[in-house]
């Protein structure tokens, strides 16, 4: 165990005191609205909608967080070009808690740049990563579980992944296989993980539902800031120079020289760039439900269905038709005689799709986006 | 040919003298607007919409008149909650020729009352009467066989009908089974009509196809208006009586009884009404190419096709899509991996039917009366 000698944090080891105050939550709004067209928007991607009930994903993450710490402990990480969105579905955010990227860098520059703010506000902080668009509708079983998490991030100087026991032989994400499991006194059930998997093909993925021990990885972590960045500095240096550069030249005003590092920074996953390759990675089975609702036919899923296993939103006269997802703008839709569709409606526009390519989407947000760049 | 003798006209028979001011066309425009849900409405049925390029199909229906007559001698006849509509799309047309039918009782009321005006303008008149939202893209052909049949229309005590020569086992069209042929020197071919048939099945469509002589009735229709009523008077007695009930009564502006009166005739069409019975009918087969596009999926015959199949309409992005109808309204409309659907974008709604259920829009559009009708 020599790596968790060099990761261990300034003055803090072993069991520390509960002290709720010292747990932030760092909620990614990052990504396009590239999926979920035309209900999201290059303006307005999937975490600024509201595709279940009334409320937008961002808010319901937000509220979810809410029931653990209070609002000014909530960091919300986006690009520059959402802030309008986001305050607007988040009136209630401080408005230093918006912690604007200056350019995508996909997620290792994220949470780092989180993690290095967190940190400055207390050394010992604990934080918990949450993607902004996914579904947990047992917000109490959520709660419990990452408070639990929290607990064993604050006792040990290790990165914490919540592993969601998957239902189904989905393709569409990377599985964490885990090792042996790590005893926890009171704890919840916890493991070492023996290694990542790359999304894997669909004999795969039925393969690692009959075996068992398999987790989706869905982005959510719990772990101290400090041991965060101290992991980050042994397995990928530059990216933590370049984090504290960047923090060193935005805390001076600097800001054209803050996004130039920014942007040179590497444009990585968290997942790919640093949880698999570190050794202090525990994963925690979730015993939450979970959805990330990654496209419009997961709606199927989470949502209540007419006898005919239609989602129906909104104004609508469905007939002879099965299995599909239907919401309306503010004009009725009238759909007759087909299914597996995907139907939807917004001041946007309209899209109708094969409920086998919803996958492909963003081929037409592409094409559209060409449309109006040429007008 | 005793019937002939009680149906000739006063002081009019045998050959007469070419006259071209004789001639009058009378538009039909009478029908709701429910197979063309979200483009045609109650307000707005599908003779006032424009499916093909921009113009109405009234309007280019009246065109064609306009080859033959001046705007004058054209009559349209439409129920009065499409006045609004129509003067729109006819500016030209004069206000005395909308004849408007207090209440829609099928074509034989319409037709009778449209003939009664035209002999009262002239006696001897020839009239022909058009369905007003037909599609007939070889208008040069149209207006030669026209010309051919008011010419022999005028030469003898005869209802004409114009039986459209079929290329496919329709089963949504009744036939006219073909008699003995009727020579006409330099007149188009003609023949007696054997019979009139029922939308048949598709065994009996295709077997009509193979024996030939059998023809669509298209609601074309070409004779002397003193002959119309006079075959009305010997058929129905009634119909005849209340029309001259009405045009009285209409004639003294006392417009509540003539409203009563036509709200009391019977309410048929005039092919089963009159046509089926009459024996004076002369069937002239047309030799221009015709479609009442009498639904959505008929713009697969009529409209220009992408390699797909596919007919696009407006603003729409379609990948791996075939044989679709694609309407859009100002809003773009993706469609992705779909086949034999229809889908139509209007301001009032928004359609996505199978091809197959076309016929059945109307299911649609009363289910949406209903809604607002309980607003």
């Amino acid at each position: 165990m020599g790596l968790k000698k060099k990761i261990a944090t300034k003055g803090s080891t072993g069991k520390r005191p509960a002290r709720p105050e010292d747990t932030y939550f760092v909620i990614m709004a990052g990504g396009r609205g590239e999926r979920f067209w035309p209900l999201s928007t290059e303006f307005s991607p999937k975490p600024f909608i509201g595709l279940i009930g009334q409320k937008t994903f961002i808010e319901l993450t937000v509220e979810r967080a809410r029931r653990i710490v209070p609002i000014e402990r909530i960091f919300v990480v986006l690009g520059k070009e959402h802030v309008p969105v986001a305050r607007t579905c988040l009136p209630g955010l401080p408005q230093g808690n918006f912690i604007v990227e200056p350019v995508g860098r996909d997620t290792a520059p994220c949470v780092a740049l989180a993690a290095s703010i967190v940190k400055a506000k207390d050394p010992d902080a604990v934080m918990v990563i949450l993607p902004s668009d996914h579904f947990v509708p047992d917000e109490k079983k959520f709660t419990a579980l990452i408070k639990k998490a929290i607990k064993v991030a604050r006792g040990r100087n290790d990165l914490i992944t919540i592993g969601i026991t998957p239902d189904r032989p989905e393709t569409g994400y990377g599985y964490i296989k885990r090792g042996k499991p790590v005893t926890l006194p009171h704890g919840p059930d916890c493991f070492e993980v023996d290694r990542y998997v790359e999304k894997p093909n669909i004999t795969r993925a039925r393969r690692y539902i009959r075996e068992g021990g398999f987790y989706w990885n869905a982005g959510i972590f719990v772990w101290r800031a400090a041991v965060l960045l101290d992991t980050l500095r042994l397995h990928m240096p530059k990216m933590h120079e370049g984090i504290m550069e960047f923090q060193k030249a935005a805390g001076s005003r600097r800001l054209k020289k803050a996004d130039a590092i920014f942007a040179g920074l590497e444009k990585v996953s968290i997942d790919y760039g640093l949880m698999e390759k570190a050794k202090n990675v525990l994963v925690v089975p979730a015993t939450f439900s979970w959805d990330d609702v990654g496209t419009f036919t997961a709606l199927r899923r989470v949502m209540p269905t007419d006898k005919d296993g239609n989602v129906v939103m909104g104004n609508a006269v469905v007939l002879d038709t099965s299995t599909s997802v239907i919401i309306s703008g503010d004009k009725p839709i009238a759909v007759l005689g087909v299914s597996d569709i995907v139907i939807v409606a917004s001041d946007n526009g309209i899209l109708i799709c094969d409920a086998s390519k919803v996958q492909e989407v963003r081929r037409v947000t592409r094409i559209l986006a060409e449309k109006n760049h040429k007008k």
